[in-house]
């Protein structure tokens, strides 16, 4: 079978046999077919229990050998001492894959490493593959499909994650924001990034690529199969165990081996991989990728009503190395008689004055306006009070950057906003999905220097069919 | 007048002259009268304007001159062309407090410097002292007092603000959350950074100073204020005009030098003030140090049921040389019998398998309590998920945290939280007044960090009367 096949089964599979569902839920006993009912799996369920004849409804079976139907996946959730006789007996059905949920083998040390070891050379003589073991398994929302045994929130996203620790699956809110496809590949005993890499390349419904990484073991797999899927689609990248501390934990988490930062750090730019520095920063990006247009170029134009504000951002530009660069005559020719004579015009462009005299809502629809249809600007840097109090209304200029970013689609606009309403400002520009707004100049400037980067990289990229194909995040 | 006094007379006048105050509100004519009106400001005000005879149903004066009444403090918010003649008549009226709104000074360079050296000489010529030019002037909470021409939230609180933007006024959610007072001192041609410190180490209202600095022009000044403040009020920095053209930038926003950046850190290091590297750490500083004890040494226990989300933690603490110190072994006993017998057990501590077995709060009571108990412990990190579905209301755990948390008063609790609901759960230990809770490992670990920091700042300076003054933030 090949990897694509393979994979299908962990991510779209038509039945399942579950090994170690306990036939109640409460403390401590999750129960994975309870949440698979909640997700509203179609697909055929076979739960594995000696002791049980029926759990939550459905028939159960006493072994695997008893359920004497085609079994695309099996899902092992047994204490570690059972998870030998169990893979066994699986691979022996016939079974081609396998998620091995259990903990205790690798991540605890080398013992744990030899049954491991086992369990996987087991799988292999027989043509199965296992994902984990220590691992919550796999989410497929296009599928009503989860192995986790906590319940989930199921959303349909272009977002699909590569990680090794469930957090990314309860927690997906805070690192990605909504998901499509998940998969856990824990201890990575055997299916590893690059097989669900080529999976994901070749996955209509996947368009960003979230990758959470203790440690690669076969490096030159992993980034070849990178490099083959970066220019077709954006991979976002959170490397931990980044420190030497941070690695002997990975060890002990995934059984990881974590590797010098350095070398990822230079392996992920050369295969196109953008990575984030920290978990906030890594649900910015995918926000921003999701959303925005690339940038032609890295010329930068910063609208501010706030000369402090200003300050900051040309700070962190200066950081990044984007210049602070000149806007064309035209639009400083538009600009001038709107701010008071004594003020020098320049970028950032300082409308207080403007705003003072005329408003901030139309003022603000000029200038940006002006600014996305300048030559020497490719992207928007808008940075805005969101208002609450009666009186500060006058300062919402969150239409006017809606309807611009709508006429305008090829320029990306970011929005560092600040102030008593970020909640509300943010969601209603969220919800019209094509601005990004973030909290802090630092986050705003990252994601304006990641997208550059991903142009960059497409730039370098020999050309194919279409030039423009991969242009939007 | 000493300077406090001085100070007294812009944060709690008892009677003000306003000049260049407009009639009516409305696009960019905003009204310094309304706002005071709103804000319920006690004193009198006396608006000043020579073609109104009547300011919002307060009578106006056709000019300074003929208030012939006691004023402690001039407004003036007027073109600048008229900003010479209107400090003229201030002073020679008596006025010994002046705070000039004004743009268009040193902020437009060399002949608007002029013009700004030209006022304060004149101020000081009489004995008057002024703030700004280009500024919003003074906010006392605790005197219903604003000079701010846009409407602001008031708030209570120990935190002041001493900042050069007026960014901090409108926007200080998302800089330092509620503040007490704060004065942006803008082009700083006279009353300065030190002046202010001044007033607040002696203001029983004030606990927590922030300063935004873009440049300090008398650096002996500052800092001789700053390490007289330091060791009884918490002092954190934000400064701006970081980097070179950030600092040009500064120079054109408020006629600031901004100074070699490292410089500054060394500075402030040794003066005992805290620097936040951007605006969101700022404001988790701010929450940290109104709500925490300091810890009495740098050893952090980190508490969580992800392990990959604790080596994410780990990695941080490691970059800011945190030690990952070992527990006691009376702790180590406690939890031995809670985990499974293969699970290593250590700092971080994984309860993951205590979790399934037992349920996440009665262990996450045993597994805190303990480690506040333990003497080898000085602060506790939580990593926690926000539960949000039905299913998951298992992991909700912040009624244990802030039990614990009262219990044990003496060490810092800082929890980072993932998940679904992490806005509700974030209000919920905010109210309780003795968790800080913050959305990622690089913050909560930058929060730690900074608790540590002014401990270690307070155990350098010579002992005074009382040894534990000072101690929480």
């Amino acid at each position: 079978m090949n990897t694509i096949d393979q994979m299908k089964l962990f991510f779209e599979p038509k039945s399942l046999a579950i090994l170690g569902v306990s036939r109640k839920t409460g403390p401590g006993a999750f129960n994975i077919v309870e949440c698979l009912q909640l997700y509203g799996y179609q697909g055929k369920v076979y739960p594995v229990n000696p002791n049980a004849r029926e759990i939550l409804g459905i028939r159960s079976y006493p072994s695997v050998e008893a359920i004497q139907e085609p079994i695309d996946l099996a899902v092992i959730s047994l204490d570690r001492s059972q998870v030998l006789p169990a893979v066994e007996s699986c691979v022996n059905a016939g079974i081609k894959a396998l998620v091995v949920i259990s903990q205790g083998l690798a991540d605890v040390g080398k013992e744990g490493k030899v049954l491991q070891d086992k369990i996987r050379d087991l799988a292999r003589a027989k043509g199965a593959r296992i994902v984990g073991p220590n691992t919550m398994g796999v989410v497929n929302n296009f599928h009503d499909f989860t192995t986790s045994s906590i319940p989930l929130v199921k959303t349909h996203s272009p977002v699909s994650t590569i990680c090794q620790s469930g957090i990314f699956f309860t927690g997906f809110y805070s690192f990605t924001g909504p998901i499509g496809k998940a998969i856990d590949i824990g201890n990575t005993c055997d299916v590893d990034f690059a097989d669900v890499l080529e999976y994901y390349a070749s996955d209509t419904k996947t368009r960003i690529i979230v990758l959470h990484i203790e440690g690669i073991q076969e490096g030159r797999k992993f980034f070849q199969a990178a490099r083959k899927v970066a220019p077709e689609k954006v991979v976002l990248a959170l490397k931990t165990g980044r420190t030497e501390m941070g690695g002997q934990k990975a060890a002990s988490h995934s059984g990881s081996i974590a590797g010098k930062d350095f070398l990822y750090d230079a392996a992920f730019r050369q295969s196109g991989i953008i990575r984030a520095r920290d978990s906030e920063v890594l649900t910015d990006l995918v926000k921003g990728f999701s959303r925005l247009p690339l940038p032609e170029g890295d010329r930068i134009a910063l609208l501010t009503y706030t000369g402090g504000g200003g300050v900051m951002a040309v700070d962190r530009m200066v950081d990044m190395k984007l210049p602070i660069s000149p806007l064309s005559s035209q639009a400083l020719e538009k600009f001038s008689p709107l701010v008071s004579s004594w003020l020098p015009l320049g970028n950032p462009i300082d409308m207080w004055t403007s705003v003072m005299k005329f408003g901030a809502k139309p003022m603000y629809k000029t200038y940006l306006e002006t600014l996305l249809q300048d030559d020497k600007v490719d992207a928007v840097f808008c940075l805005i009070l969101s208002p609450k109090l009666p009186g500060q209304e006058f300062f919402d200029v969150s239409d006017e950057i809606i309807e611009a970013a709508a006429r305008f689609p090829d320029k990306p606009i970011v929005v560092w906003a600040y102030g008593p309403d970020l909640e509300k400002i943010t969601q209603k520009l969220d919800d019209s999905g094509r601005v990004v707004i973030l909290p802090s100049a630092e986050r705003a400037v990252q994601l304006l220097f990641s997208l550059w980067e991903r142009r960059r990289f497409l730039e370098r990229m020999p050309k194919k069919g279409n030039p423009s194909e991969g242009r939007r995040g």
